[in-house]
């Protein structure tokens, strides 16, 4: 059910990409409860100048090289799950790409169940009837 | 109003790419009523390795190639049109680009009638006042 | 706050990549009161084929040069201060990237305030507890 977008500056080897993702759904599943076989990314790769970023927000200083994540995913997580996820986001990124914590960017954008088909025409998570 | 963002990997012809538009607008003119002249799509190519799928989930079986649809629309269609809308897009890009419908996924975002501007600096639905 | 994506055809100078994003975020601290130093943006270009728009919706002609800016950013906003924003846009962007202001496409995308994460693991806005 997520539906993750992962957008980087071009040039990183395929190996660190892939860890990329690995490292966003293992953070998706073990602290969103995401299942495990649920895992659907696009990795988006622009040049440098294409990624704009703040160098100070709230505190914390930004600098290359930085990573957005965008997660499309079931409203219904509490802040508590939401804080965790943050957490392990920026965790995960780092270990996985040589990111600093402190560059790692997340927006959620939470829709409905019924909103998801993965495949075969069939809406996912249909409501109970 | 629907503002759809099509993911594919690199390399499918421009007719084909085309196909693939003109076969989601006529998915939401059909069964959302989407207006017929309202196509607003962005065609996403990424290498192969940036788009993550996981091969199997809720039973269904995923292979190359395979494309992601996010319609981000106006809220307040059923879950029946929904429903509809899912299959017809499935239908329709496996028509049009040589996918089977196994492998279309789909992630619909609503938003609200009043957060569209299709140009001159106007809100396209303003609300009654 | 605002995550920006701004979609646009493969060949515009840096600078002027550059100046659509700062005309943007221009519209967003002067009229949506999003804070100054709060500017992250992707920048997504795609071949002329890959960006589709109809000729004519609503009554506005569109043609080449073509951008569509969506921003995802916290709800909350009245339609009032929407209205303002989409005009700020336009005419933001019309200075900026030589683009009619017909020709300036806008996606808001609201989310929950908790939804944000711009770096540290932190939850940026976290709601009074």
């Amino acid at each position: 059910m997520p539906l993750v977008r992962i957008t980087v500056t071009s040039g990183l080897l395929r190996e660190t990409r892939r860890a990329l993702g690995d490292a966003v759904h293992k953070a998706l599943v073990s602290v969103a409860k995401a299942p495990a076989d649920d895992q659907f990314q696009v990795i988006e790769e622009v040049p440098p100048e294409n990624l704009r970023w703040s160098p100070s927000y709230l505190g914390i200083e930004h600098r290359e090289p930085i990573v957005f994540v965008q997660v499309f995913m079931n409203a219904g997580r509490t802040t508590e799950v939401k804080k965790a996820l943050f957490a392990a986001l920026a965790d995960g990124l780092a270990g996985a790409g040589g990111f600093r914590r402190e560059d790692v960017i997340v927006s959620l954008v939470e829709v409905a169940k019924e909103n998801w088909s993965f495949g075969g025409g069939l809406m996912s998570y249909p409501p109970p009837t």
